[in-house]
């Protein structure tokens, strides 16, 4: 049967919560998106709204008026939104509800388990419907540990990391992965974060709902079998969280673990503080410091990539030129100019 | 009820695999240790094996021969081993079947959990036998997100790091909370490894079964217990794996989420690659590099402490000078001359 989505991004749309929408709306996803429910911007292009590009994806105001308004029928609801430690937040419980009575498969990448919610379990038995708790903590007698076999791997892995959260690695990544296919040079992305398994990629794992200790087993199986049964040219591995982020550092361990040799740093030059709300203020490093970081574990930054937020067009060109007189490295903006600047840069290292 | 444990140690109490046994036999344990299961030091004392201290634990063969040994009765029995992957191997299972048979209370640190075993779980049942599954990974719902309360904690805290795993970092740790105590400093450790639960530590968190997302809130929420409730001088937070170590980088959280400033560094001189068994041979990183690296986190190495291992005296005093000369830091072996030179030093960021 073909499964079409609805989306749920409750107000959050225009907004860094809503990234893994973002990611759904803007290219793959593993359950095409037919239309998104967010009550703040009803009427609009969920395209347009996202990146201004009409998609022909609308927005409704409510789980009832998409399924009045669709044809064909959706099939499946996905959760597009982060919240607040993960939790199923009293608006998305409401539109949960209405799907599961509407019999949606629910798809829910929250630390929160659909299964488990007490107000939402009883509906599920009495309508049948089936969940995706795709954070669902894997049991330990499911996970790999870390044995040493990357050592053995040949094919160049490059780590997509970033100076901070929310600041577009897996775009960049995702990016990056079909430029290189397009050019020729057969790329497989490891995704690290529910999006990714969201977006279709088949070899990877969900970083942050993983038990401590398989982390780097779990990454090292990815690569592995990534190797094994799709044996690409280039592996490009998504980047989590930051290596001095306070609230989770990250990062080492695709450099150690994964054997990522190369680095493309993602950087935001409209940041000053981590991505952490307005309690808490930690400055972001410097790049020239967080490239030295990255090269202290091993591995070389090839080129900077920059998520220009919501600069205009002459601050992020100077802030593009000020950070490679900085640093000394190639500077690309995604989504401004594509990533083509970098594949020659790519194949540098293959 | 007076509780006494038997410890099961299965061939391997000489081994750096019995370190958890080790810890527990030379001084703390929440359940004293009243004998030691292990087939090949069979008639030796525990202490003796371990350190070369007498501590009048004896060690026996088998759970049989110990408990018709023993008087009074012991009633719980302690894995004190670690196996590869945490598994159940079938020699534990053996011993454990029995001590099921016998109504002890189970105390497993091991990933997998005894009271998921097929064939431990019908046993305990039949006899109505307790299982303490330390590792057991907690639910996200009883899990804390990192808030960043961190920042308004002012008691200095100091974290015992190592250049690899099994090095001997908690020994240390434990080795100068004593010490400091002695001094007149009221200091906590927070406990981040299934040992130090074992040892009776009270504030703290297992950090490999806990889920990667939440590892930097559960140590926050720790240390801000610990500040709330037992408001001492000084937290000394002991350290997991190595932040090189490609099994499992580690230690950023302890500087960056944890507000370490300050670090002591366990290093062993005997050592020339990472601690994975004997199939993988990664270097360990020079001393300096460490220093460093640990530096760009934004914390400063205080001191080195050595684990000599299997050194004799003059190599160790040898190594122990040269490491000082490259270092420039003092350099302390506790184990030979115990951590007081470490007070005036400690003393010095109070």
């Amino acid at each position: 049967m073909k499964t079409n989505a609805i989306l749920l991004t409750d107000g959050l749309l225009h907004l860094v919560y809503g990234k893994t929408a973002h990611g759904l709306i803007s290219g793959m996803s593993r359950f095409p998106i037919q239309a998104v429910i967010d009550p703040i911007h009803v009427g609009k292009d969920a395209g347009v709204v996202t990146d201004g590009k009409m998609r022909h994806i609308p927005i409704f105001a409510s789980v009832e008026e998409a399924l009045s308004a669709l044809n064909p029928r959706p099939t499946h609801c996905i959760i597009g939104v982060a919240t607040h430690g993960g939790r199923l937040i009293p608006s998305l419980l409401e539109s949960l509800k209405v799907a599961i009575q509407q019999n949606l498969t629910i798809v829910n990448g929250l630390h929160e388990l659909v299964s488990e919610n007490p107000t939402l379990y009883p509906l599920l038995k009495q309508y049948g419907v089936e969940v995706i708790d795709i954070r669902k903590p894997k049991h330990s007698s499911q996970l790999h540990m870390w044995e040493g076999k990357i050592q053995n791997v040949v094919t160049p892995r490059i780590a997509v990391l970033g100076t901070d959260c929310a600041i577009g690695k897996r775009t960049t990544c995702q990016k990056l992965t079909q430029a290189c296919n397009q050019q020729g040079i057969k790329t497989e992305m490891i995704y690290t974060g529910q999006t990714g398994w969201l977006q279709g990629f088949q070899y990877g794992f969900i970083f942050d709902s993983t038990l401590n200790d398989f982390v780097s087993g779990e990454l090292e199986h990815a690569i592995v079998s990534c190797v094994n049964e799709a044996n690409p040219e280039l592996i490009l591995i998504e980047g989590q969280s930051a290596l001095r982020n306070p609230s989770g550092p990250c990062g080492s361990e695709f450099i150690l673990s994964g054997g990522a040799k190369n680095v493309i740093l993602q950087h935001t030059p409209g940041r000053q503080y981590f991505n952490h709300g307005n309690k808490v203020k930690y400055p972001l490093p410097s790049l020239v410091d967080e490239i030295a970081l990255i090269k202290a574990y091993g591995a070389e930054v090839l080129a900077i990539t920059l998520n220009t937020g919501s600069l205009n067009n002459e601050t992020w060109q100077a802030a593009k030129q000020r950070i490679h007189l900085e640093t000394g490295l190639p500077v690309v903006c995604p989504r401004e100019e594509g990533v083509a600047d970098l594949i020659p840069i790519i194949r540098g290292v293959l």
